[in-house]
Parts: structure tokens; C-alpha cells; sequence
């Protein structure tokens, strides 16, 4: 077998650590030179791919590449650009292989989302029905936690950590100052259509006077009465009341709460503002003074509170997915299999990105306490070793030192131009 | 002198660091029991001196103490009140010193911002004016950092690393989603008529390249055409544009742009989701995708984030006002003295109260660019050694373990009752 290029691409919204994912990639492949030439990714996700704007990872040091660990966001861009069918983008996907025979590629690595393993699974079938051969190796991704079969997905861990000490450290501000000031504080966290990460929140709490008081999920509609009930309750009985709420949450009618009124591109609502929202509900019906925040992408960009077991698991998934390839396997995506709990334990498994694409993983029902308003032992027994140990980055000054890569293009080949839409 | 007790209490908004002050002021009273008997804490500040609610922090472990440096917000709580002059709020004083007497009280240590300063100046002289002597020192506390005479105030080195961290990792995010995403990114922080805060974001900019592309400032009214313009420019010429944006923005009338309408016990007006107008302001000018994020407590809670400079600080100027009060010192707050920017270098200073209450200290010109979007040099010089270092709490299962007291009530000596109005 002589060395092929390999194409990774970042797809979707950046966490904290997806480029722990590149670096694993990146890192793995340079130790395979015989199979792997060289690792190219693409400027902005696939859409390097499709205007041959790809980048040369063989100009970044050693250095550099192993400082991907610990540097937030896409350290290649990445972008929110869904491919459809073979059928309906029939001439993206030719443009994919042209791209990929005029550099050499033989793999391709996807690091994403739902939307994105879709995509995935879709590259790997052109061999059969577009006849370019090529390795396809999904790498999992989303801070929302909903891709199927892994037990969780990298990104998340960290955005639960973020969520949990945040809402932890609030609650300590709140209760010192509610006998003359805020009583009700609510925190507005991400979460479209799961409340995985508002769920996070709970961990926080480790008895019942503890808050979250409340935690207001995409999964239960919220029922305004029983919630002010809940909310002057906690005042009167714990001082305050602390709240989390999923940008998801929607009213009995089906409706989010909050709606900008835009759509990304995938045709996702996009939302934000649903703290406000709820804020001015209590203080409208109960007259207590309240503060918002809306943690927005602080809470996925946050690296420096990043959970040291996500950390490890994304650097996990993209060095399998190069030893998967090289394996021989293909089409399908490295996995996280939970082997225990207690104490927690876990290793690399695989999934088929037929199983995977396009299925969304929802908070089990037993993981919402009965009332609706927080998360149960089980729950917790899940969540609590995803945020576990802390990776910090190094600081130079003050701050963080993320590293910022030359990101030098691949000389051109094609005399063809192609125009994303 | 036989020992007498000692009175502390938190005042106004709490920071990451106002229990290390109280720290400082405990340990440093516990190595002298022939001078202080014990310390009193009051429960949720000063009204617990009025209504006669005292905390025998006698009662907590040495450890538990020890563990106030590393806790956020006020571990024996504190209250926005707000005690007017010697003759209009005669009652007040007199009960003071009702409950002083009672519970053989000689020293006041009062840990605060401005308007507490004011207070502890005014209890300073109820030993000439009312005939009940008590040695009384201020302990400069507040994020907002508008105390005149000290360099910085404990606190505000704190919320300024949350703040440059913060914006630093979410501009990586925008950034590398910029092609397709989100274009613009709005963070607002605290600030309400100092910018001080809003002018820590900039540490994060390291060229012009990178964000915060602007800051605005409660010192520069809001030109929207100006604003718009740079905002434009931005986008074109690096991809996104990141602004931090101090809660206390106004427009050129004078206005705040976000103005929630209600006002807190001491009459200031409580503001909240500027972010949301400025975002708005550029979607319905430029049409650029945005994302605005308002971080309110976080910032201020966020001790897992802390300033190692600040915490140090902060803790020094605890032990100073006990050590101040033994020497005889009567009427003063430490001060941070710097003597030196690079290195860095400080000492503990004194001012005197009667210099300190009711003077808010501004942004001096100088540190805000020509264009009024940016910080000098000058000010980074001044910012920068205040966010340096990191100092870690423990973490236990993921989460800072954060020390909740005992908090045990000292029993009531008087059989008068006082209503807080």
C-alpha cells in the first residue's frame, strides 16, 4: 500500500476541545508516514474540501500540534454547511473527488455532529456509487450529547464542567446577598432539543437547599403556574431561588420560548434570550428581584475549566479513528463505551455511521425527577464522571496560552473553480 | 487593654475574593486572643449589627477558615444597605452602639466599596459625636475598582481575568466559525459608570487582528454611525468583529441603552441585557449574524478563574486592617500601593477614610484609545499584572469545593428588638 493524504475537517459548532480530536488525528497519522503522506485539513470544515483550500499540517511543529490539546475552538475553521443526498448535492460530491484525486486522498476524517456523520456516511458511499474509493471515518463531536450509541460525545464533558461550576459558583453569590438583594437567578444555557447540558446543572446541587433549584429542560414543557408555585417556594424557604434554563425550552403550545426569529443553516432556529424571558415571568407574578446571564459560547469555547476526562476521550477518538483506518475499517465512527460507573471506566468502541446519522439521542425519562424540575440519582450517576478532573491549560501573563496554527495552504491543482452556495 | 471583640461584615456585591479578605482579617485576629477576644461576624453585613444577628466564628475550625480564601462570595453574607449621615440615621448608629456595648465590640472592620466606606467613615466618628469608642477600619472590596487613593481593589482583579479569558476563548470560537456563522459577538460585562472592567477585555487582543475589535465604554457615549462603521470594518477585514460592552453603555442623550428599570437600595438603577441592544443594533444595520452573551454574576463568582494577584491581594488587606487596628490606627483603610509595573511589584498603603468615602475614581483618559473603542497601553500596563497568576481551589468529583460555615448565631444579650427598614 503506498501513502495516501488524509483530509480532517472540522464541521459545526466548536467546543473546547475538538481540537483535541485534531491533535489526536494529526499526531497519530505522523507516527503511520508509510500509510498517512500527510494530513491536510480543511480551511472552514468541508467547504476547504470543496474550493481546494486545504491546509498543510506538515508546516506546524510538533509544538504546535501538541498545543491543540489545550486550545478551544477550530483551530481550522469550521463551518455550518450540510451536504444532502448523492442525489440532490450530486455535484458537490463530484467536486469532493476531484478535489481528493487531485491531492492523493485516501481518508477522510469528519469531526462533528449529527448533521456531520450524516454527512460522513455519505462519503463513504461514493466508492460504490461514484467510484472513488475513499477511507471514512467519522470523529464524534457535539457539545449537545445527542449522537447515538457512544456514551457521550467529546465536547460535552466540558460544557457540563463549565455549567456546573458556573451555576455552583452563582449560587454562592446569590444566597450571600438575596436578604436585601437578587432572589431569583437564572442561567441560561445551550441545548436546542436535549437538556443534556442544562441537566449538567444539577450536579451542582448536593442537597435540596442547594441550588438549581429548578432546571427547566427542552423535554418538558414549561407549565407557568406549577413553576411560579415552585420558584416562590424556594424563596421562602432557602432565601433564593436559582434556576437553569435550556435556550430549548418551549411553552405548552410547542413554542420556544425564546425565538430570534433567524435560521442557520441547517435550517435550525436560532435562539437565545429564553433567561430574560423567564425573569421577567417571576418578577412579573411574584415581584422578586432578579439577574440573568446567558452563558452563550463562553460555555463551549471555555478551555480553561475544560473537563479532563473530555479532554482524553477526544484525543481518544481522533487517534482511533486513524488506527481504524488504517485497520482497514471503514465508515463508521470511534465510540465511547462506558465499562463502569463506579469507579468510572471507559474504552474506545465503534459504531456504523448508518446507525448513527441522523438519529438523536433524547434524555432518558428516568433522567428527570418526576416533577420536572431536575435530574434524578441516575442522571447524576451519568453525568458526574464526564466532568471530572481538570486539564489546565498552560498561562502565560494572565492568560491562557492557546495556540494559533500558520495554517498554510496546499498549493493549488486544479484549474476549476467551485462556488459554495 | 484586655481584649475586646471584634465586628466584621461584608458589604455590597460580593466578589471571588471578599471571603479571602475575611480570612485575613480571622487568622490574623486568632494569633492575637490577648487583644481580640473573637471575631463576630454579622450576618448578611451590617444588618446583622442592627438586629443583633452575630456569628461566632470562634465556632469554625482553623480549616474551615483557611478554606475562606479559596470560596467565593460572602460566606457570612451581605446586604446592599445603605446606613445615611449621623443625624438622619440616628436611630441606626445608636443601635450600633447598643449592640456594641452588649457584646463588648471594640473593632469594626467594614469590607466594602464606596458606599460602605462612606459607613465605616461615619461609625468611625460615633466615638466623638455619640461617646462609644470603637476602632474602626475599612476594608476596600468591589469588581468595580472606583476606590480613589488604593492602585486596584480587591475583587476587581479577579472579574478583569474572568473577563479577558473569557472574551479571549470566544473569540477563538467566532473566529473559526466566522465564514458561515455567527459574525459578530457581543459580551457584556459589569461596569456601571466606571468602564474599568469593560477594559480588561482588551488583555485578550494581542494584534489588531484579534478581538475584542471594540469595547465600549460608560465614559464614551455610544456614536452609532461611528460604531456601525467599525463594525463593518471589522468584519471585512478580519473575518468577525468581538465587542465587550459595559452594562453601563450610553447613548448620546445620556441614556442608558439598557435601562431595566428598577433601582437597588442604594438608588442605583439596575441594569441588565445591553448585549441583546447592541446586537440588535448591528443585525438591523449590517444584517450580520450574531451571538451576544451576558455574563453577570458568573464574572464576579467565577473564583475557579481567579486572580492570583487579586486573591493575594485581597487577602492582604484583611490581615492589614486587623494588624492597622492593633497598632491604634483608627479611621483608615489599607490601600494597594504599587511601586512598581514590571515587575510587578506592591506593598500595603493607608488612606484615610474621610478620603476615601463618596469619591469614585474614573478611567482616567488616557487609558481609552483616541477612537474611544479600545484600551492604550497605558492602561494595559496598569491592568495587566492584576490578572497574573492562577490560583486554583481544590476540586473534589469535578466541582471547586467550596467551604459553606457553620455559621452558629452568638446569643442575643438584648431584649430590644430593631426593625431594618
Amino acid at each position: 500500500m503506498t501513502a495516501k493524504n488524509a483530509f480532517y475537517a472540522q464541521s459545526g459548532g466548536v467546543t473546547a476541545v475538538i481540537n483535541a480530536s485534531a491533535c489526536g488525528v494529526i499526531e497519530t497519522a505522523r507516527q503511520h508516514p508509510d500509510k498517512i503522506a500527510n494530513v491536510y485539513a480543511g480551511r472552514n470544515g468541508i467547504i476547504g474540501a470543496l474550493t481546494e483550500d486545504l491546509i498543510d499540517t506538515s508546516q506546524e511543529s510538533a509544538e504546535d500540534i501538541a498545543a491543540l490539546r489545550y486550545t478551544p475552538a477550530g483551530a481550522f475553521g469550521s463551518c455550518r454547511f450540510k451536504l444532502k443526498g448523492l442525489e440532490q448535492s450530486k455535484a458537490e460530491y463530484e467536486r469532493l473527488i476531484e478535489v481528493f484525486k487531485a491531492h492523493n486522498i485516501g481518508y477522510f476524517f469528519y469531526n462533528g455532529g449529527g448533521d456531520s456523520q450524516d454527512t460522513s456516511h455519505k462519503v463513504s458511499q461514493i466508492g460504490d456509487k461514484l467510484g472513488y474509493h475513499i477511507t471514512c471515518i467519522g470523529i464524534p463531536k457535539t457539545v449537545d450529547n445527542d449522537l447515538p450509541i457512544t456514551d457521550t460525545c467529546p465536547g460535552f464533558g466540558s460544557v457540563a464542567k463549565y455549567v456546573a461550576v458556573s451555576i455552583k459558583e452563582a449560587n454562592f453569590d446569590v444566597f450571600s446577598m438575596a436578604k436585601t438583594s437578587t432572589k431569583v437567578f437564572v442561567m441560561e444555557v445551550m441545548g436546542r432539543h436535549a437538556g443534556w447540558i442544562a441537566a449538567a446543572g444539577g450536579l451542582a446541587r448536593g442537597s435540596d437547599s442547594d441550588g438549581p433549584h429548578i432546571i427547566l429542560f427542552p423535554e418538558v414543557p414549561l407549565d407557568e403556574a406549577r413553576f411560579l408555585a415552585r420558584v416562590d417556594e424556594c424563596v421562602k424557604k432557602y432565601g433564593y431561588c436559582s434556576i437553569v434554563v435550556s435556550e430549548g425550552v418551549k411553552n405548552a403550545a410547542g413554542q420556544f420560548l425564546a425565538d430570534a426569529g433567524t435560521k442557520d443553516a441547517f435550517g435550525h432556529t436560532q435562539l437565545g434570550g429564553v433567561a430574560p424571558v423567564v425573569a421577567n415571568l417571576v418578577k412579573s407574578n411574584l415581584g422578586y428581584k432578579y439577574h440573568w446571564a446567558v452563558a452563550d459560547y463562553l460555555q463551549r469555547a471555555a478551555r480553561h475549566i475544560a473537563s479532563k476526562t473530555d479532554v482524553e476521550q477526544a484525543y481518544a477518538v481522533g487517534k482511533a479513528a486513524v488506527e481504524f483506518a488504517l485497520a482497514g475499517k471503514n465508515a463508521v465512527m470511534p465510540t465511547i463505551v462506558r465499562t463502569s460507573s463506579k469507579p468510572y471506566t471507559w474504552e474506545i468502541g465503534s459504531a456504523n455511521l448508518a446507525d448513527v446519522a441522523n438519529v438523536e439521542k433524547k434524555m432518558p425519562a428516568e433522567f428527570i425527577t418526576e416533577d420536572g424540575f431536575n435530574i434524578t440519582p441516575a442522571c447524576r450517576e451519568y453525568l458526574q464522571p464526564l466532568i471530572a478532573g481538570e486539564d489546565y491549560p498552560p498561562f502565560v501573563d494572565g492568560l491562557p496560552q492557546y495556540v494559533v496554527l500558520k495554517n498554510v495552504a496546499v498549493p493549488k491543482k486544479l484549474t476549476t473553480e467551485f462556488h459554495v452556495k
